[in-house]
């Protein structure tokens, strides 16, 4: 048995089909945001402009959020010390968790150290207590939220994207008295399209089937408090979960659940991905803290995404470049090759100091590779013209086919 | 099917077998460390002394960490913005990659959002890229590597705790070509006991398996610089991943492997809980690597924590109480009943204003329910006497047997 010839074939795998990642070493700067130093290849930093953050709202650099995690380092110190369970119990992971019940009308909210977490955890607990569960999934679903419906040992049935017809089908071939959970995202962050979440819970009401509902890419962003599309679209109380991160709009890390009180007990007691782990930092969970309510009584970072999202949608598609249609703050501009994703990519970097990361498989499949833009309140007009004259000039260079 | 009851039959069974588990709400003093503030149950914050955290060291609390955190936060801002692929990954987090790998002598190291996720990450992923990989397991291994090697989907042989023999005959009945994993911990944190590394080594060289240590419970506060048992026993290159915690000796939060540059590469590029999660926030990296570079010179901290444990030890037994014996810095002292073990925390911390939390299933197997004491550098003796009158007192009201 030869390991080291096992594991470098895996690499080489990696190579040969262009999806070998290179981590970007890069920092951000404070204050100047979508500003960046970048360190990789270069001798010292470089300036650059970031158009793939996550960060979607800047609040990662909000003022109000800053303070809080400083007012909290000199308070109590970096870390929790702890599980929940065991001395990492702290009162601002209950005021977060009051906070978060509060967005989404939930008698309450669970913490976890990330949104992968929140998935995997909650969806393996539950397939595991309710006997005999099957769980029916969208087959866009994020891959923490496939893993959590592996690691329930539930069947799984998966129905095609955004497809009432084929969910319906699917949940009436199954015994009425069958438990049954549907999982879905709110917007799809790689297609940035968003699921008809009423229709959904109107055919979980019919089936007697719970709801678990992933805004991970929408809360902060949708709805007037940045309760997600849940809100936006009214029909929180219909979802059974709701799922949401703390490192995207809110700008930190860390992710949760929102459910009724006694859901929420279930996952708190029996979920091993809540309670064998150090509990988020209380440094961070001031920080969310801070984030949360200033979004919850400001739209103008909410506005001025959706404003800068339009902006660069028009501008690509008035230069002819492949944008994928959308209706939401991600704008996905098709390459459908690996190996000219990354090209393209690393052009931007060394030539015009752009940042936008390549998104191969595994994160979309094969031949839908892409650019993925997430410009926010930040981007301006003149780095979006910029933006796109070197997308033009690049797509020229690489005798790429515009859009029709 | 009605799922409220289900969910209700599973909190029930909590509370009937005594082992529903209640939040203890507290904030900790940053500078005056085991000092905290506990809120539940009273009206307005209460002084309390800490004797369970896993902050081990106070680290969390150093003045280098703190004004690193501080720096990071003004500099770069709360969170990372992205995955290690999509723009979260920060000069930061290869500086500490860095520090990390050197700490064990090995050629790279890999961050995770948390110890749980490096174990469940890094064993399920290695047990898929391994074909028919047969990973042995000790009986005691803590869930998140429990969790690993049931994603893996390896068929998996148990043996008893840090037992040679058991080992050996269980690697012997296999195929010598079927490649094999030896997963293990340094330090019981439970059991307070430590592993035979050196001899768990010599078996995985003769039977040509794979080794995977666990030392969240070590690194810190065991070797020369703080790189654990491996270290101090100084058989860390025999190793071939060593995983570690960022939220217990090291005072902040989450956790890494370190080994050989490919195996670092394959699991950075295959394993799911580490490519679709937000990065670790730059301003806890930016603390982990104070804590590191400084318990890497100073060992003032590692012999405070010896001292204090054996101290409190020699306390316990002197007093007549049942402390099991143990050569490494946790203090269990055995209850053997849940409802007991909560009844005794629950006076410590109303009366005598000490908080340790009781040690219950599925943390301990059922009957070896306990109390579990981390005294560290900060404990001084007046504290250590007072909680062992305190235990005395309460030992005597409950009518409970004392050690012989």
């Amino acid at each position: 048995m030869d390991y080291q010839r096992v594991f470098s074939q895996a690499i080489d795998r990696l190579h040969a089909e262009g999806r070998y990642r290179v981590f970007i070493d890069i920092l951000r700067n404070k204050g100047a945001y979508p500003n960046a130093r970048c360190f990789a290849g270069h001798n010292g930093p470089k300036p650059i402009t970031v158009w793939c953050s996550n960060d979607y709202l800047a609040m990662g650099q909000h003022p109000k959020v800053i303070a809080a995690m400083e007012e909290a380092l000199h308070d109590v110190g970096a870390g929790s010390g702890g599980t929940r369970n065991i001395g990492g119990n702290t009162h601002y992971h209950i005021d977060l968790e009051n906070e978060l019940a509060d967005l989404h009308g939930k008698e309450g909210a669970l913490l976890f150290t990330s949104g992968y977490v929140s998935n995997e955890a909650t969806l393996a607990t539950l397939g595991k207590i309710l006997p005999g569960c099957i769980i029916f999934s969208d087959a866009l679903n994020h891959a923490s939220m496939i893993a959590g419906i592996r690691n329930s040992g539930c069947e799984k049935r998966v129905f095609r994207h955004n497809d009432l017809e084929h969910l319906e089908e699917l949940l009436a071939a199954e015994d009425p008295e069958t438990p049954k959970l549907i999982a879905f995202e709110s917007v799809y962050s790689m297609d940035a399209d968003i699921a008809p979440i009423a229709a959904i819970c109107d055919l979980a009401d019919k089936y007697n089937a719970l709801t678990y509902l992933d805004e991970v890419h929408a809360v902060g962003m949708y709805g007037p408090r940045g309760g997600g599309i849940s809100e936006r679209d009214e029909v929180a109380h219909r979802v059974t979960i709701i799922e949401g991160t703390l490192g995207k709009a809110f700008g930190v890390m860390g992710g949760y659940i929102a459910a009724d009180r006694m859901i929420i007990d279930v996952i708190r007691s029996y979920a091993p991905g809540f309670i064998f782990t150090t509990s988020l930092s209380p440094v961070l969970v001031a920080g969310v803290l801070a984030a949360v309510r200033h979004l919850k009584s400001s739209s103008v970072e909410r506005d001025g995404q959706q404003a800068a999202a339009q902006m660069l949608k028009d501008l690509f598609a008035g230069a002819g470049l492949p944008v994928l249609p959308s209706t939401t703050h991600i704008v996905p501009l098709m390459v459908g090759d690996p190996v000219k994703a990354k090209k393209i990519s690393d052009i931007l970097l060394a030539e015009y100091g752009v940042y936008v990361q390549p998104i191969n498989y595994p994160t979309v499949p094969r031949g839908t590779e892409r650019l993925r833009f997430t410009p926010g309140p930040a981007h301006n007009e003149a780095m979006m013209r910029e933006l796109t004259q070197a997308l033009v000039e690049i797509w020229e260079r690489l005798e790429m086919r515009k859009a029709a």
